[in-house]
């Protein structure tokens, strides 16, 4: 296989406490990295580096993991921005815009949401973000759920199951009969596709019974648990996540206590999303008591058209920083290890040999310049599976 | 000259209220617009559109005025990400830093001065901006001072001069004969290279009678004056901006009433600068009390390396709206017109006949996606004097 050497790098994150300056980061300065096909096969200083096949210098940039972006609902058809502009001039943030995606998305072809799917998923790529998950739940129909994950499975192998989004408004006098479908036919058609099961478990969406028995069906088929928790009110969804062992309970902005030490005491990751929280005018998510309590943190873009319309990681991680009081590093960390350990994923959000080739090379010499300089043009390169794409 | 028609334009924005549907920022739907030479030569209905040389189909896609980013300080050397990461951690921003980038500032050529700005600049152009101010302020000795003018006017007409941006180290215990090498010397040199005069008028850099005494020199001197004012804390700024006819009052976040009926009273435009306000931790400006009482408001990026590390107005939009409640059409307006009121040109900021061919193609429907869709990719197309540069 062809090998490649990236040298130069005036500041490598690896995310490998082990390695450089002993911090989570895992910072190696004056370093150099050897790609072979898709993998990394080395990492080092830039002084040890071996030959290889090809070369690259990046002239004393930063080289940071690919983004993994660990909750989006990137398969849609529509958009939504008259609702955008009426919240931001004071109505609340409900979830019941929800239904107006579904209606768009039921009307729209295969053909038609991958291309809707195509645009977004290069953006996101010409960010940095190299691993996205992708939920269905704009489709809850049998069929529509179908379409759905086959589209998000033309873009990532991370696709979850979210027929459990909301009851649709065919349902609105039947839930139980909603619900029994999610569990019973939909899930059965869908399961073949998807890696995770989820469901919104919040006020306006399913309640600890429904949620509970979503995941177990979910569970039962073979696919691991997430939830969507504690967004809107506070609610089961962190204890949920904790009694069924999820990798992860997203949104987490109302949490008590007890909701904290169960998330540090189950080892299950709190995902943070704070373009939600930025395009909802909502509360943010107190990232400080999580991290100081030693919860695992990821941050997730959320991509959707109704309540995060938001591609960019690195603004994600400048919100963090602004908002949410995470350091530069902790969001960088967050970012990519921590959405690595969202989906469970030990080849991505990290850069040390047998790693994926997923790589971002910042137009700056460190790594504080994604939150130093936010919505500019900070990254310079971006390479997947050991192709430069950008 | 040649003509270009561009046609297809979804949702046109013109900033002409006697045009289109009566709101301030002039809207005609299903819009097209002949560009001839650098200006501006035809606009209405897509089905009147006159013929041209060549044509151009937006597909639908919203059009508007490009931006104009009336207050940055884009010419300087050095970064100041440490800072941003102290300052993230719980350190107060003083403007005391600013003496970290004037030494590096001092010690960069000529040459390399304009490739910095040169990056800078493209950067902002890809993100929209057609006009940008540029301030010294870095150089602070007569020589460095002409030097960043220099620069600057390699990049626009639009250069302020702000030898008063602090008082440099090396005259700390000599404030007024500062104040006096500023209004001399450093003014006789800079004047001809300058259209503006500015003073950071703010605890930590000048006071009222070194603000009034430099302002005073600069329209002595031939340039219009404008202020940075009322950031840190309360202060003159607002004040004296009205008593000199300032054109602008730039940050305004400490602002008591007299202050908002004072800059409606006199029609110094207020430019606020959300990414400072971001990227400092600090409060946002009001806009809304300022623009329900009737004050004409500006966005602008503030870009420096200090304080607000910003390129792009599409960002400082989508926060005017999030965190300072201004709708998407007033961020829009402030981003253009206001932009353009702040610096006093009639020929930017709008779309009419005779007005330059700057325009913005939004990969979107309608305006509200600059908000709607906070550091995404946005913007699709950007034409500058008639030519499209993106």
């Amino acid at each position: 296989m062809t090998t490649t050497l990236i040298t130069g790098i005036g500041e490598l994150i690896t995310n490998d406490r082990a390695r450089g300056d002993g911090t989570a980061l895992g910072i190696v300065r004056d370093a150099a990295l050897v790609i072979e096909g898709e993998r990394v096969a080395w990492v080092g200083a830039a002084a040890d580096a071996p030959a290889a096949d090809a070369s690259v210098d990046v002239a004393g940039r930063a080289v940071v993991p690919g983004f993994v972006d660990s909750h989006t609902h990137l398969v849609f058809a529509g958009e939504r921005s008259a609702e955008f502009a009426a919240r931001m001039a004071g109505e609340p943030y409900t979830g019941g815009g929800i239904m107006t995606t579904v209606a768009a998305t039921r009307a729209a072809t295969r053909d038609e949401l991958h291309a809707n799917t195509r645009v977004l998923a290069d953006e996101m790529l010409s960010l940095g973000t190299t691993t996205v998950e992708i939920k269905s739940g704009y489709g809850l129909t049998v069929a529509d759920e179908v379409k759905l994950l086959e589209v998000a499975r033309g873009f990532t192998e991370e696709t979850t199951f979210l027929g459990a989004h909301v009851v649709p408004a065919e349902y609105a006098h039947e839930r139980a009969a909603y619900v029994a479908l999610v569990c019973g036919e939909m899930l059965k058609a869908c399961a073949p596709l998807a890696r995770w099961i989820d469901v919104f478990c919040d006020t306006g969406a399913f309640d600890e019974e429904e949620t509970r028995a979503v995941l177990a069906a979910g569970v039962s088929a073979g696919l691991l648990p997430r939830l969507h928790g504690n967004q809107l009110e506070h609610g089961p969804g962190v204890q949920l996540a904790a009694e069924f062992g999820a990798a992860s309970v997203d949104h987490c902005t109302h949490l008590t206590d007890d909701d904290i030490g169960a998330l540090r005491d189950s080892g299950v990751v709190a995902t943070l999303l704070p373009g939600a929280d930025f395009s909802t005018r909502s509360l943010y998510s107190d990232a400080r008591a999580l991290l100081d309590a030693g919860v695992t943190v990821a941050l997730a873009s959320d991509c959707n058209p109704g309540s995060s319309y938001v591609t960019s990681m690195p603004f994600c991680i400048a919100l963090a920083v602004r908002e949410m009081r995470m350091t530069p590093a902790e969001a960088l960390y967050a970012a990519t290890a921590g959405g690595a350990a969202a989906l469970r994923r030990s080849d991505v959000g990290h850069v040390a040999p047998g790693a994926a080739a997923d790589l971002v090379v910042l137009d700056a010499p460190n790594h504080v310049h994604l939150a130093y300089r936010p919505a500019g043009r900070v990254v310079a390169q971006v390479w997947k599976q050991g192709i430069r794409i950008l």
